[in-house]
């Protein structure tokens, strides 16, 4: 069961850096791709640019319905998440194929990812990179998360199929916020 | 001693989301600032976006000068990234306070840090997006690793202080760059 997670939050499960599942509404159906290129741009509310090659399928679905879901991954699901990365939504259903399992989101008309532990809902604000860059500017504007996940083991791409795991956690004495 | 790290390869570092400690010059002297929201925009030529505040010092020094070093602390360096991030280069030396090393770049009147196992000397090439979002988008022209080190435990931070470092690492069969 997930819960709200506030949205001067959000920050914390971006910022380091994982892989994650982008989840768009085509009128064929539901679709993901996977993505690293990614940064949080604002505290609250919560803004995201990231990258996507018009190469991509999902690249026209997000034009076309600026709506998405960021669903976050954790190493257990790293195989679908490779999986989505190396095959097309235009010949495929992904969901079927890899056994991921699509829930209506709450806000947005994109569907989220129920293996995820958490899904956040986008809406794009701005476009005006996408043409010279794919930069999409996003807005997220609603956060849930599984809070039976502690120290999510979540997974970070250097290339290749290559992934680093979420390692054990420190706390240093800081002001940063 | 670092060697040069293909232009081709550059995103291998920075897409998993390390802590970065960007590097500026200014009239002064140098200055070194604590950042976590970059993200890659493109394979070759590398470009990366990345977001700073105008409430910070480097802000003004990157605008005026149009050149940084991107260097990525590995976790023995973690304390120093905290004390950068907590304080000021308007009021502090922060590279004496800290201990760190500054060097000449190869490319870039920016210093490096030689403590670090990655520089990425880049150059602003587009300020379009700074007003709205303190959004910079860098052309990285000259890059350089360690090569002695061979899994690097970048740090990833998750908000106050608590970071989760590198972990293990693990390679799946994939078509994905």
């Amino acid at each position: 069961m997930k819960r709200d997670l506030p949205f001067s939050k959000v920050y914390t499960l971006l910022e380091p850096g994982p892989v994650v599942l982008l989840t768009t509404r085509g009128k064929d159906g539901p679709n993901v791709m996977t993505m690293s290129w990614h940064t949080m741009m604002e505290f609250e509310p919560p803004l995201v640019g990231c990258v996507i090659s018009n190469r991509n399928y999902s690249f026209g679905l997000l034009m076309a319905t600026k709506e998405c879901v960021i669903n976050i991954p954790t190493v257990d699901l790293a195989e679908k998440v490779v999986g989505c990365g190396n095959t097309s939504g235009e010949k495929l259903d992904k969901f079927r194929k890899f056994g991921l399992t699509t829930k209506a989101a709450g806000v947005v008309r994109a569907p989220l990812i129920a293996e995820c532990y958490a899904n956040l809902e986008c809406r794009v604000i701005d476009t005006s990179k996408v043409a010279k860059y794919g930069f999409f500017v996003m807005e997220i504007v609603a956060a849930r998360i599984d809070p039976s996940v502690k120290n999510p083991r979540t997974i970070h791409h250097f290339g290749m199929g290559n992934f680093m795991v979420a390692g054990k956690r420190i706390k240093l004495p800081s002001r940063m916020k």
